[in-house]
């Protein structure tokens, strides 16, 4: 019980174009801990002369950046390191210069990788990270470059560097920093012939959903959340960006709320980037990413964590970090499913994803009960709603914990979401409460056989009428849940069949 | 880490005078954790005719509560069940016609224990859920007795159990349900006749704190707590509260702020009880216990729980709970107690719990990381604010979250708190965020020498300026920590010796 637990740490550091950023973390029980995150804004690219070397002044700030680091290195296992340079560093023509003593300062290699590389890698990250199914179109705008990526599962079928980023194109375009329509106007078209040498392999090879990674789709999505969208990305909303940041005539004048000063600079520069794609590969809607280069470095020195399905890693995850009763989380998710079809399935519930949805609220229920028994749900909903769910989107993580959030005890409405339909996400918070009251004796062998039966917004569990004499709590219980149910205006009828 | 785990359920039940309480946990890493609670206000005790009958009626919702609990009941392995009787079912002369039809109901035995075997029990629950050392003077007023018992760790060395409750003194004293100074006084005079054969042995064994337990203390510690008052119950607040009480006529208008309705009607004469053993025992000041009977049956069923230091066993139990780097948890604290010492310890910080908090925040902060690294300290405090901590008081939870909230980045002034006064607190923040500093590359070996000096609010720390130079992050993130501190008007300077 006292023993001492200490787990090594592993680092990985990214010498971006824009910012140098190391990521320190901890391997524990099946997830990755961030325990630390330092970032420097070192804006190398912006060192680059016109002939593609380095000013002295942009490498001094690259290596104080360094020296920083170096004083965390340390303390880590040297196989526990990965250091990465990208665009830039692949640029420069005085590289050599820069690596020599940064290799020093460090006490550690860099690694110069290649745009191919770069884009392996990013998609590592992803694909650690994010959940769906089939094939993913991913998007990651850096500083210098820009990384186009198809792939499936864990495999990449398609990789593209190009030589474009939101520092190079606030250079090339928008060096007299107007926020006019004509620099917006250059920076997409020439956005666009950059894409277009690789627009017929990527259409041939096609994709289901995409995914934007880098702190230019995380801006957009902090801008979009604060000004109350949703989380889903779209040309429509890109535009209406532009037109906002349009208000302003110099860029030391952007105001768009949600945009934070740290990225106001690159953030005209890699919104016209963004919209070439979004045009020329005609993308519908974009998600963020829950992780890119850094986390693929991650991913690929730490083993044990590839499973192909992201979200059942990351449900066992966490169920066995706040110990939750495994045998009785799958019974509850399998009455819960039982439930759904016995209802209709996608019939009475349309959206495909609901029924993961169900699944992963009835396996995460308990979580909250690590923290107390009292306010059980909204302590579940708490540590849901502010966990990193690879494999979930913010907006399936969020609805995730507001059905758990009500699992038990009274009703209240669920809040505005965006993962499913208000209508959808009511009837599968109904599901989940039945199959929690129902399996509340944590053992499937004592749990009642049911029918429940729905016709729109009502329904009838019917259940045999000797069971329920034979266990008058779970009897009692139901009659107080059909009372709940049918008070919020969902008409629930218990019914005993002789 | 996708292996299936279920631990096995223990379950108590007590079925008092005023209410039949079943409690259902786990056993997990070292604490217990509560699955499930069940509660019906039965009155037995009202059942009681003048020749200590009961009648039919109150059996009969006695009977009907215990089907409720069999049905849990069925799941739970026998060995893994205790179900007691206490005051009620000592005094009915009818008892057996109610265990009868009871024990076959539960299909279980309900052991009827004496008064004695009841305090001893619910000492067990308060040793094991309650801190401090010295000797302990514990009250538990139930329906219709009331237990003193005065112990030193996990022993007992005098134990009594009075025929006096909240539902007796209600039916004795307050039958007209007229809320006057002449029923109150009656209710407080007949309470300190009852204590009267005990108070020169418990006098001469003495006391170092006071404990309550049961609903009654419960209830006053909710309305202090509603009213805007600390956590501390004394006679002058006692007083305060049937002042209170006598501003109704009427039991039925009786309206107290923080005064749950299922509370109200045995408030009063719990009050007068409390009040008279407060004023024959010369009684300072007294804080809720954690638990009492009902903990005290599981503690006595489940192995490996007892350890003498119950605030070592919550914080190992929570340091398991959340993964936390135990090596690392201890180099914090061992580091921020040698800063406290070079201050002066209590000269500095006078309270002398004060070295035991700095020690639990500093062992405890990492805990937000497994939810997530952003806003770690907010994790850590809401985890740490809502989890039961055995050892700690509600307040010392309370000043231990908000320290931990504030180890890192920006500092804001401490809330006010009841376990420390507010420079103490500031005091306690300051070292803490120093010792995590410090030690944030993780290693003891690699911690900088340090001699920290105070004289009042300023703060001078001494590290070597050939080890600051070689360490560039932590000198950065000294004079960050010196500017933050220095800003909050908390004078901090760093400097480098030669």
């Amino acid at each position: 019980m006292s023993q001492a637990v200490s787990s090594p740490l592993y680092a990985a550091i990214d010498l971006g174009s824009n910012s140098f950023h190391m990521l320190i973390v901890r391997h524990v029980e099946g997830s990755i801990q961030t325990m630390a995150k330092i970032k420097r804004k070192v804006r190398l690219a912006a060192g680059l002369d016109e002939n593609n070397a380095l000013s002295q002044e942009a490498m001094q700030r690259g290596w104080d950046c360094l020296s920083l680091f170096a004083e965390r290195l340390q303390d880590i296992p040297k196989e526990n390191i990965r250091i990465v340079g990208t665009a830039t560093l692949r640029t420069a023509v005085n590289v050599d210069v820069f690596l020599r003593q940064a290799n020093q300062i460090l006490g550690h290699p860099i690694e110069t990788i290649s745009g191919e590389e770069e884009a392996a890698t990013i998609y590592k990250g992803v694909a650690h990270t994010s959940g769906g199914s089939g094939r993913r179109f991913v998007v990651d705008i850096g500083g210098a470059s820009t990384e186009l990526i198809i792939g499936e599962g864990f495999e990449a079928k398609a990789l593209t560097s190009l030589k474009m980023g939101c520092v190079t194109w606030l250079e090339k375009h928008f060096r007299d920093r107007q926020l006019s329509q004509e620099n917006f106007e250059h920076a997409i078209e020439d956005a666009k012939k950059m894409l277009t040498p690789i627009l017929q392999q990527y259409r041939t090879i096609g994709w289901d959903i995409c995914v934007g990674a880098s702190g230019t789709v995380q801006a957009l999505q902090e801008i979009m959340l604060a000004q109350g969208m949703d989380e889903v990305i779209t040309l429509s909303k890109l535009k209406r960006l532009q037109n906002q940041a349009m208000r302003a005539d110099h860029l030391e004048e952007l105001e768009i709320e949600g945009l934070t000063l740290e990225r106001a600079l690159v953030f005209p520069s890699g919104l016209s980037i963004l919209i070439a794609i979004f045009e020329e590969c005609q993308i519908e809607a974009m998600t963020l990413a829950g992780g890119a280069l850094r986390e693929g470095l991650l991913y690929e020195m730490i083993d044990g964590l590839r499973q192909d399905n992201i979200r059942e890693r990351t449900i066992h995850s966490i169920q066995s970090r706040y110990q939750i009763d495994t045998v009785y989380a799958a019974q509850v998710s399998d009455l819960a499913s039982k439930l759904f079809n016995q209802c209709g399935g996608v019939a009475w519930i349309v959206e495909p994803q609901a029924e993961m949805l169900l699944r992963a609220a009835a396996q995460l229920h308990e979580i909250g009960l690590a923290v107390d028994y009292k306010k059980g749900g909204e302590h579940s909903a708490y540590l849901i709603q502010h966990s990193e769910l690879p494999g979930f989107t913010r907006a399936q993580r969020y609805c995730l914990g507001e059905l758990i959030r009500r699992y038990r005890d009274n009703i209240t409405s669920m809040p505005e979401q965006y993962a499913l339909s208000g209508a959808s996400s009511k009837r599968l918070l109904r599901l989940l409460r039945l199959a929690v009251l129902l399996s509340h004796r944590r053992n499937s062998a004592l749990e009642p056989r049911v029918k429940l039966a729905c016709s729109e917004d009502t329904l009838q569990l019917s259940l045999n009428a000797q069971w329920l004499d034979a266990n008058p709590l779970t009897k009692a219980e139901l009659e107080i849940e059909a009372n709940r149910q049918t008070d919020m205006g969902w008409p629930l009828e218990v019914i005993a069949q002789p």
